[in-house]
């Protein structure tokens, strides 16, 4: 090794011990007689020392030609620092130096190497080697390695193997869209990179492996949006011989280990909520329970109430839901900010109609934006069914119930954030429950599978496929964290005819689904485990540990939003001599 | 979960405890009265027993039902067996079922699913979740399994990070053929599949994440070889601040860690050898060292020797190199035998024009096919020179200094196998150092780098870089164990210049470099660190560990020579929705 020690190593016990650090300079400050160099690495900062009348002119001289960001290679002595820095667990010592050496020159970068960088997110991006050296941005990797280190100490634990499922698969329609690749042996042919592994790792479990997992790359080609990566990597998992109840349970193991191995947190046992109760409770099936501020129904089909209709209000008369929020200590919002609110709901990615309030004043008296249809004993009961206070405010939307709904939870959460009840230090998970297996997609006027084709209804609803495909439950689960699905998963078919009943129900000939999926239904026939699982969003899952709101800042190397890498300039064309060799041509735009 | 044990779980002393098994029925025997099951999981067989008097009626009739693979529940009491199986650990007990469930029956499987099949290879491929049941196939990827496991112990001891570097990343026309991906998003181009992490991980030096790994998936797009795959894995690792004696000894760490962790074998320290040396000693840069036979030059450059000119014979006189190996106790071989070697030497795969013999005979005379040109001296002085004894067999081949080489090395591994000095439980590694930087490419009239373009050259060699670019050796280094490379790297190139310099060597101009490495170029201008690192192939590791030839077989899901998965028959046509949107068209064939 070039050196003896890291930058974060030394303390006073090595005192008068020489040493050789290597590193990059973080700062020089030089004052004339005395020069110091903080020399970083990925283990810490040491301080250098050079001084006059001790330290030769030669290297006084190296050290003024230095640059923030040389990489150098410097020995001396540890000695006792006369002015110790607590912050860093190096800071009782310097290294007075007895020699030093430039490794390699470094231009000046072009944003600054510190923890706030003035550096936009292009110019990082470009030279992401560059912000990748900044603390915190290490820091989020470091967090990934812990957690995929934990995450396979508490799955080797467990019995599960990690398989390696292949990369270069089939392409099949049901999904997002694939990413392909053509085959030069196989001309006009192509495999498909996976959107997951989902069928290997059903058929390790009609292998008999009964327990399987890995962390693993799934590509999936969407138009991105601000969180999501084309690439992306998933803590993929599958159990044999087990019913929804066991991985439940097993996987809340994992998540409780990996909190407190990773963040010495404690979780506690998570609660379970009906897809069902969720809905109607949050409008969202990943409700951030980190807060209440719960769904109260003012008209609607959750406690079929109706306290508002026929008092000449059109818009809540001709509503299928009246529902609403109390945001505790809001009474104060002016008409101003309520008319903001108001915009905000209206905007077109949420596209409310309009938003009625209920300010329940300090004073004890009411007012609303609607109280001219309704009397003060109708506001009165209002206040009272939201369970209000004065200083409270109340948020009412209404329309159909999906609308309305979704709305509502957009609101909610919102003024979670204004209220600051959305700590990103606070962790709050929920197991969401009894999805619906099918929904129907009015675009394309057919049903879809609403997790994906294997998983399996609910045994007590198989009647329902024949009679109401829209209340078929599945044995389907999600984790949410944070108002965050950080994971899902569900028991699967194990049955042949059940499989191909759930392909016809999405629309599928026999032919299709056998040229797409035979294989797996006739794995089903030479005896075929019961078997489920589920899978996590590794990126997603390591975001929410580090507190952050974006998966990209956990990833080394991510694209940007065009699903290019600006670093290396990727995608880019390449040569006719290579399609000429994959027998396939581009075609103009 | 469905059960309360798996079938490799229970013993004598469960005696008398109820237990619930899920698993496959391996084999039924019925003895009218009395009827066996042996019910097989990953983790083990456990026999399960109905008997007359003791077991309803209807039990029987379900287990007489059965045929192999189906999938049972079977609950009941341990009882001790009356005839004790010694060859299992459940060996002592037996289940006396209660009740029996099947939860899916099976067909009859295309092969046996035992350790020794009857299936042949097409057959197990498209059934490979069949194949998966078989142990010895199984415990290949428990093996492998084990082998990541111990991998990332080691690596995490000593500090390294892992980070997933990107699989969408950029076509290089440098090294094997390019899987490429089209983008949607950007059309016309294309992103590439790795062939290796090479230049991000580089990156990730500069970046100063010091050392890292990653177990990752890899792409070549090559015609395929018996032992080849399209894609593959790799251990890949980097280090900072280090000289190729800390790589050598960190990673021999590895290896032997490994060893001891999964074989329970304490390895020896690993020799080292030149390239030079392997060349001139084995014929080979990765000898198989289980064995010695080491290559006697008669005529050569490797001991200045000259033992056959001048006398007539002149295959030899007008050869560069006269070089044998001497097969101990191989005198027996008869004229037929003989025969038989030199038409397997002549082979167009092996090319050698014909074989010279010399029969040490046991009663101390020789009989060589060259006697009638040299003097029974002569060839008492070459049996002398191969330190041969009676009983043995010295073989010798001649020509120009490569191909005799490599003929020969051919003929020793061959002569190895027939002595059976290459048994796969014996364990042989060495590290073959100072490869030579660049070798040049006949067909296309130009050098090429033999490690990759990254790879630095000794520094001592730097000025042959303008007067003999053969002769410069590179800072690489291959790890071979029992004549296999499992893994290779060197140390790289971190200074601009150089590295421009390099990629003019191999025919890049200043423009194409900059267009494919641009990146990695400015990168060395901010400060890159002295960094090597090393990557071994991980499927070729299992299979060595394991004992076995093929990398196929410690592979979850294998494709065939063509590149296909027969079991999912991939790859496959996509519709033209699909190449429409993503602009491209296939060529006719």
């Amino acid at each position: 090794m070039l050196r003896t020690h890291t930058c974060g190593e030394l303390r006073l016990t090595d005192d008068n011990t020489t040493a050789t650090l290597c590193g990059w300079v973080q700062t020089i400050r030089d004052k004339g007689g005395v020069l110091w160099i903080d020399l970083r690495d990925r283990y810490g900062i040491t301080q250098l020392l050079l001084e006059d009348g001790q330290t030769s002119a030669e290297l006084f001289a190296i050290s003024r030609s230095l640059g923030r960001e040389f990489v150098l290679k410097a020995t001396g002595t540890v000695i006792e620092r006369k002015s110790k820095n607590p912050n860093i667990p190096t800071g009782d010592i310097e290294l007075k130096v007895t020699s030093l050496e430039i490794l390699n020159p470094a231009k000046v970068p072009p944003f600054l190497i510190e923890d706030e960088t003035d550096g936009g997110d292009d110019i990082r991006m470009k030279y992401r080697y560059l912000d990748l050296r900044r603390n915190p941005v290490r820091r989020n990797l470091e967090l990934r390695h812990r957690m995929a280190q934990q995450t396979r100490v508490y799955m080797d634990g467990q019995d599960f193997i990690e398989v390696e499922t292949p990369v270069l698969i089939k392409s099949t329609p049901e999904g997002a869209r694939d990413f392909v690749v053509p085959s030069r042996m196989n001309p006009g042919e192509f495999y498909a990179l996976p959107q997951s592994p989902q069928t290997f790792k059903q058929l390790l479990m009609v292998s008999g492996f009964d327990r399987y997992y890995q962390i693993v790359k799934c590509f999936r080609d969407e138009d991105l949006r601000a969180d999501r990566q084309p690439e992306f990597t998933q803590i993929d998992c599958e159990m044999s011989f087990v019913e929804q109840e066991d991985i439940l349970n097993m996987f809340e193991g994992l998540v409780r280990h990996l909190f407190k191995a990773v963040k010495g947190i404690d979780m506690a046992e998570v609660p379970r909520m009906t897809y069902a109760d969720a809905m109607n409770r949050y409008g969202s099936d990943k409700p951030d329970t980190r807060f209440g501020m719960e769904f109260i129904e003012l008209k609607g089909t959750f406690d079929t109430i109706d306290m508002t209709s026929g008092k000449g209000f059109s818009v809540f008369d001709s509503a299928e839901l009246v529902v609403g929020i109390n945001a505790p200590g809001c009474a104060h919002y002016t008409r101003k900010q309520l008319d903001e609110l108001t915009d905000w709901l209206k905007r077109p990615q949420i596209g409310a109609k309009g938003l009625i309030y209920l300010r329940y004043n300090e004073d004890g008296t009411l007012k609303s934006s609607v109280d001219k249809f309704y009397s003060e004993a109708d506001l009165k009961a209002w206040a009272a069914h939201f369970g209000a206070r004065p200083g409270d405010l109340m948020l009412i939307v209404s329309g159909d119930c999906g609308k309305a709904r979704k709305q509502l939870s957009e609101l909610r959460l919102e003024m979670g954030s204004r209220l600051g009840l959305r700590d990103p230090s606070v962790f709050s998970a929920l197991w969401v429950l009894d999805f619906p297996l099918l929904e129907y997609g009015e675009e394309d006027s057919r049903w879809f599978a609403m997790h994906h084709p294997f998983t399996s209804p609910k045994p007590e609803d198989i009647p329902l496929l024949d009679t109401d495909l829209g209340s078929v439950r599945a044995n389907a689960y999600d984790l949410v964290i944070n108002g965050t699905e950080v994971g899902g998963g569900s028991i699967r078919i194990f049955n042949r005819d059940l499989q191909a009943r759930m392909f016809s129900i999405l629309g599928f000939s026999d032919e299709e689904a056998k040229a797409q999926f035979g294989f797996l239904m006739d794995a089903f026939e030479f005896g075929a485990p019961p078997h489920g699982g589920i899978a996590f969003g590794f990126d997603r899952l390591c975001s929410l540990f580090g507190g952050a709101d974006s998966i990209r800042d956990f990833i080394a190397f991510p694209k940007n939003n065009s699903g290019r890498d600006i670093m290396i300039d990727s995608p880019s064309p390449i040569s006719q001599a290579q399609l000429n060799e994959l027998k396939i041509a581009t075609v103009a735009k």
